[in-house]
C-alpha cells in the first residue's frame, strides 16, 4: 500500500526569468495608537522599521515557512507602510530572477510586517481585560504578479541589460 | 550622542503562570477552489494538514519572527480549519505556562496556516493573467486570552494540579 | 603555527547542471501500528503526511544541518511512503540544476520525514517502562544518482529544453 | 464542515521533571574509509568532531525539525562515535528537566550526526558511476528512556540536589 | 576504538536563577559615513535601529549559533548604540532567570548589531577598489557578568519580588 | 502619511559573477589558555575545528543574520585559524558566482567563529568573579574584496572555465 499526496510543483525545467509581486495587507488599530506612532512615542520604540526589517527577514525565509515554497534567488524586498486614520497598510515587494514566482514571498512579508506591528502596540491596544476588540490584520491579497513573458525574453540581447531600465 | 529606541519587555520579574491565547482568521476562495479541498482533488495534495503543520510550527517559532517576542516554552498548539462556502477560517489555539502572553504565538499560527493554504491552491484561484482577483486572507484577531490571575494561582496548591482539570 | 582541517568541497567552478538523487529509508513498527496508521486512527492525526512536510522542510534546510554542505537551488522534493506489514519505507527524490549532487538533501529528507514517522506513533510503540523495544528506522541510502553528463549538456540547445522531456 | 486533524500531545498540567534519553545509530561504510578516519586524511577534515557538532545542533533544533515535538529546555546533549570494522557506531545522549521526554531529541542527533559523516566521506564511499553501493545508515533506535518517578521527586528536597548525584 | 571530544558543559544540577551579562564592541568607520548616520542620509535606511532588531534576533539565536551554548529562556535583551566620532560603540544587555550564563548571548548580539551596521553603510565605506581601509569592528569584551548568589536568592521569599526592585 | 526607510540594496539587473571575499579578526586569551588549546587538554573538546565548523555555518546564514543582506549562492567557505602567543586569529574566505559581493558572510563567518572559541574556553578565562577580564575580540575587517570584472568575463568563453585556473 503506497500513501502519498503532498507535492511540489514541479519547476525544474522552467526558465528562470524576471519575476516580481506586490502584496498588500491593513490593521486596524485603536485612532489613538496610530497617533503614537506618528509620534514616535511607543515604549517598544519605532514599530514602523521594526516591522520592515521584520517583513525582509520573513520573505527571504518564506522557503522554511510555507512547506511547498521553492527556495529562490531574492534580489530584492521593499516594504512600505502607510499610516491611515486608524490602520496601517503594509504593502511589499519582492523581485527575482528564477524559475518561480515570488507571490508567497511578497504575502510573507506583508503578513509578518503587520503582525510585528502588532507585537510592537500591545499595550495600547489591550482592553482592561487583556483583550484587543479594536485590532485585527485584514485584506490580505496580492496586487500585481508580473513576469518578463518568454517572447520579451528571447528578443533582447541579455536579461539583463532588459532590467537595467526596468528597475 | 546615544540614539537607542528598540525594547522589548521587560518580563524578567513576572511569575510564570498559565496562558492561552485564540486567534483567528480567513483566506477567502473561489467557491471551486473550495470545494476542489473538500473533495481532496488538489494537485499538491491536501492543503489542511499541511496548513495545520506549517502553523504549529511557525507558532513555536514566533521568537524568531517577530523581533521583540520572548523565547516562550510552548506546551500546545492546536489549528483548526472551518471550511465555509468560499472560505476557510482558521483557529490557532496556544498554550504555555510562561512569562509572558501567547497571542502573538496565536497570530502567528494563523497567518502561516492561512498562507499555506494559499500556496496550495495557488493554480485553481489564478485567473489568465496570473492573478488573484479571488483571493484575500481577512479578519486575524484575537478571540480569547486568557491567563491564570495570581489570586487563583495562590490559593491552590500547585499550578499543574489545577491545570489538570483544566486541560 | 597554524590549524585548519575542516574543508568544504570546491565547487566555485563546476558547471550547474541538471542532478537528481533518490534515497530510501525505513522505520519498523507494531503490525497494530501501522494498521492504525492506515485506518487513520491515530490521536495525533495523520503521519504520512505530517511525515512528507517534515522531510520536504528537511531536504531544503540541508546546508544548515549538515555543516559542510553548499547551499542548493532545489527545484523538487518528493516523498513517498510505503506501508508494508510492520514498516513503513520512505523514498525522497530530490531534484536541482545545480554545481553539485543532491543525495545529502535526499537523505536528509527520508530521516527526517521517518523522525516524525515515530514522534507521531510513541503511545502505540512505547512498552509500559516508556521503552521501544519494537522500533528502528534503518538501510538508509541513495538508491540513485543521476546528473546530466557534460556532452549531453552541450550536445543540446539549452538544458531547459532537454528537461522539458525528461522531468 | 470542519477538518482537523494534526494534533500536539497535551503536556501543560505534566510536571517538569529530569529526564533524559539515550539513542543509537550506525554507519556502515567501506572499510578502507574508517581506516582514512582513523589516520585522519580525509581531505574534508575529521568527520567525528563535525559529527558530532551537527548533532548537537540538531538535537538542540528538534522542536523545529519534527513538526509536533515540543520546544524543551535541554540542559545536555553528549554524542560518542565509535569506530568498528567498517562501521560508525554513534550513540546520542540527551538530558532535561521539562514536561515531556527527549528521546525524539536524541534520535534527531544520531541522525544528522551520522548523515554528517556521510557527507564528509563521499568521495572515498562513491563508485564510478557515482553510486554508494557500500553507505547505510542503520539500526537508529532507543537504547534508553528515563524520567525521575514522582515518588523519587516527592521525597527529595529538590530535584537538583538529587541530580548532583546523578549527572 | 571510541572517539569522542566535543562535549556541553552540564548544567542539569545547577539550579535556575538570575543572570545578566553586559558586553561591548566598536565599529570604526569614516567620520563621514557617522556623520551620514547622525542625519539620517543612508540610502538603506537608519542602521541604528536595524542593528538594534538584528541584535537582539540573534541574542536570541545563540544556542543554533554557537554549537556549544544551551537553551535559554532569555527573559530580556537591550541592544544601546552610541555614536561617538569615527566609531559607533554598541553595548549589548542580556537577562535572563536560568540555569547557565547569558554572556554569549549578549556578545553574539553586540557581533551582530555591529555587522548589521557594517552591511548598511557599505556603500560609503568601500574605496574606489571596493575595499575597506577604514572599517573595523574591535574590542568585543563581557563589560559585566552577574548571578543572582544562592544566599540572595534563598534569604528572600521569591526571586520574583527581588527582581521587582532590580529591573 | 508614508513612512518607510529601510531598503535592500538593488541587485536585480547585475549580472552573476565571480566573488571572493576574505575577512579577518582576533580573539585574545590568556597565554595559558592558548596553550591548553595547542595541547588539546579543554573540557570541551577542540575548539578549533568547533569554531571553523560554527562559522562555516554562520557565513551560510548570513543573509538570516543581518537583514539587508541577500541570500547568495555560496560556492565556498573556508575558516583558518592561527594560534599566536596569547591571540586566535581566524580568516574566513567565501567565495560565490552571484549578484552581490561576500564580505558579510566571510565577517559573519569570522565573527561567530571567534566567538565560538570563546564560548569554549569560558571556564579558563574567567576570573574568581566570573568576569573576562583578559578576553576581547578585535580587529575585524574585510582583507580582500575580490571580483572578476566585466572585461574579463566577457573576454573569456566561459567563467566556469576561467575559473578552474584561478580556484
Amino acid at each position: 500500500m503506497e500513501t502519498t499526496n503532498i507535492r511540489m510543483a514541479e519547476i525544474t525545467s522552467k526558465k528562470p526569468m524576471y519575476r516580481e509581486a506586490i502584496a498588500e495587507g491593513t490593521i486596524y488599530l485603536k485612532e489613538s495608537t496610530v497617533e503614537r506612532i506618528k509620534d514616535k512615542t511607543l515604549e517598544k520604540g519605532d514599530p514602523i522599521s521594526t516591522a520592515e526589517i521584520a517583513g525582509i527577514l520573513a520573505a527571504k525565509q518564506t522557503s522554511q515557512l510555507i512547506p511547498l515554497c521553492h527556495p529562490i534567488p531574492i534580489t530584492n524586498v521593499k516594504i512600505d507602510m502607510f499610516l491611515e486614520g486608524n490602520s496601517i497598510r503594509s504593502q511589499c515587494k519582492v523581485k527575482s530572477i528564477g524559475q518561480t514566482g515570488v507571490e508567497m514571498e511578497a504575502l510573507a512579508g506583508v503578513s509578518i510586517a503587520l503582525l510585528t506591528i502588532w507585537d510592537m502596540v500591545k499595550p495600547y491596544e489591550k482592553d482592561e481585560q487583556g483583550q484587543y476588540p479594536d485590532t485585527s490584520i485584514t485584506n490580505i491579497r496580492v496586487i500585481k504578479k508580473f513576469k518578463e513573458s518568454e517572447e520579451e525574453n528571447e528578443s533582447e540581447k541579455s536579461s539583463s541589460e532588459s532590467l537595467r531600465t526596468k528597475t
